[in-house]
């Protein structure tokens, strides 16, 4: 096992009716932006159930925080923030509306261009306290520092993490998702399952205790995943689905193991350059980083292949790729499929997304730094 | 699932060398309460390396806190810190030690008996900080809210919890186990193994990730556990022992849950009356206490023995039987006696455990609150 500190200090509000708990929370003299995103929470209710829970504090709205939080945007509600005093961020939604309340919390006090803390991990001083309320279980951002920020205009997406903005509470209640359309529930289900395999699927250092908390949330995801597309309004399915999307990134399974996090690093190309859902490019990503390495990732895909699909093969190349086959098996059964072709982008585009990581210093990916450009260029011809 | 509200605030520092981290995490002009147990940190170069860490703060020393730590030896320990002025206490020991540290630091500024914070709940304002250096995986204390107190003139075992007192830091290092006792390490492992059982084995709540978390710290027990005794100075099987009893109780597989906690309950009396070790009174009740619960618990038993013990029997009530005689054998096979006859305790004692039992107003024990003075008779008996 490889040596490692963890702390997670955000306090996890779960179950129905928990947004009540979120008033005894906020700091005195209340004055709380309200940050979502495209206001579906409006026909769900969600948005006067905030509301009455924050009846007595101050509130500030802004709405319109998009998928893949753009930094335009989120430069916007940091103006609203500084104008109205604000002193507490209170993020209603999935991971984006999540990550751009850190990014907002960040920029608040942030002297210069806040542009640098993505950039040049600048340094920042007296972030805001950001709450979050979540509605779409998927990136955990709702329990832990890291918040990636896109910028359309250079084509760039980038991530900061820092303690210092991790909600300081999170009201995770399974009902707020009955209503989500079945693409954020598929997405949201494979975004938490690659999080686990990036933590998981590495190669061995004899961390038993780590390697089954990673099967159990994957095993859970595999079980529950499928369920919550055929019987949204199944509240245990939506519970543990909301459970292991959380437990899948706020920092406790990748503690002492190595981790990869190169799937992340190429799809977060195929969002910038051609606007695809964070969790499709990993969809598409993963199968072929599987493939292309096998070889350095063999014992980890042949134990996830055992313990998470029960496959029993004692060939061990055939067994590879009957894992590789029910990973992408798992993601078409969530609706997603999981080649370039099935989202007409063509064998053509490979070179601008490889230009792509290539100016942005990503060039050493993979726990091993060996998924240079020659082998990200494999990965994604494969994935053609 | 149920609901449930969880953080935990201790920052877990894991691995060799971790101890040098503690200096930083020191209140400024620190004036710390260097508490330890019989000393046998002095012969492991432990206290040697602590007093290096702890260079530059003001140190007071406490040695002394016993197994069971007793209420009599940590009022001493408070009369030390009073008269220092200690802000900071540094627990470094197993989880009597860590326990007794808990108490110190809620009785330092206790105005009234500080017996009453364990026998009323009395209230109790500004405890000291405590930080915990761990030597004996076990109890999970380092990273809990929990403390337990003995107190030998009224034979009495008490306990109380405050997230107020729960170590700000914990330090991990493996190789600090490697000069343990055989019997602390079986106790450690069992005792753990039954930190979880007392989270998991009860009834279904449709919370399979829990379930999984809860296998994955009985698996890694189950393996690496009779390794530590085996192979004392393996790091790896050391790190898994003690990440493992960390996590068995460290607050998160309980949550959403019920809760069993009979055997400990019941196990506390043995230790009161008998002065057994904590986990050797958990290996004589736990199971009897599965045998007479075997019908409420049937469904998790059987999960117990499948996921945990590989056993495939598909009649019940010998997959039952088997999985009993499975934990049985596994505390066994870390040398723990599992029956009151091989510590000497006839069966004449009983009627004093249970009469213990009532005084101390645990006639309904367990997640259904059923274990009465009679069940808590059966079970005394089967395990005569």
């Amino acid at each position: 096992m490889l040596n490692f500190t963890f702390k997670n200090q955000t306090e996890i509000l779960f179950g129905k009716g928990q947004l009540s708990e979120v008033s005894l929370r906020l700091p005195a003299k209340a004055k709380v932006l309200f940050l979502y995103g495209g206001g579906s929470i409006k026909k769900n209710g969600i948005y006067d159930k905030v509301n009455t829970a924050l009846e007595g504090a101050d509130v500030i709205e802004f709405q319109g925080v998009e998928p893949n939080p753009e930094f335009e945007t989120l430069m916007k509600a940091v103006q609203v923030a500084r104008e109205n005093d604000v002193n507490f961020i209170l993020a209603v939604g999935g991971g984006s509306v999540i990550d751009g309340a850190k990014f907002i919390a960040a920029a608040v006090n942030f002297e210069g261009d806040p542009w640098d803390i993505l950039i040049k991990g600048a340094a920042f001083e007296n972030p805001l306290p950001v709450g979050a309320v979540l509605t779409l279980p998927a990136t955990g951002s709702e329990s832990n520092g890291n918040s990636v920020v896109n910028r359309k205009e250079t084509s760039q997406k980038r991530a900061f993490s820092s303690e210092t903005v991790q909600p300081v509470f999170a009201v995770l209640d399974p009902e707020f998702t009955y209503s989500l359309p079945p693409r954020q529930v598929s997405n949201g289900v494979v975004d938490a399952f690659v999080h686990v395999i990036e933590q998981y699927l590495t190669y061995p250092v004899n961390a038993p205790l780590q390697d089954r908390f990673a099967e159990g949330i994957l095993q859970t995801l595999v079980q529950e995943g499928p369920k919550a597309l055929a019987t949204p309004e199944d509240y245990d399915v939506r519970a543990n689905v909301m459970w292991s999307a959380t437990m899948a990134l706020n920092g406790l399974i990748g503690k002492g193991v190595p981790q990869d996090w190169g799937t992340h690093m190429i799809g977060h190309e195929l969002t910038a350059l051609h606007g695809l859902d964070h969790a499709v490019t990993l969809a598409i990503v993963l199968p072929s980083l599987m493939f292309v390495q096998r070889d350095k990732k063999q014992e980890k895909i042949l134990q996830l292949g055992e313990r998470v699909f029960g496959i029993k093969e004692d060939d061990k190349d055939k067994a590879i790729d009957l894992t590789i086959k029910a990973v992408q098996d798992f993601f078409e059964s969530m609706q997603i499929k999981t080649r370039l072709s099935d989202y007409d982008i063509e064998k053509s585009a490979i070179d601008g997304l490889v230009e792509n990581l290539e100016r942005n210093g990503l060039t050493a990916l993979g726990e091993h730094g060996d998924i240079d450009l020659v082998k990200a260029r494999e990965i994604l011809t494969l994935a053609a």
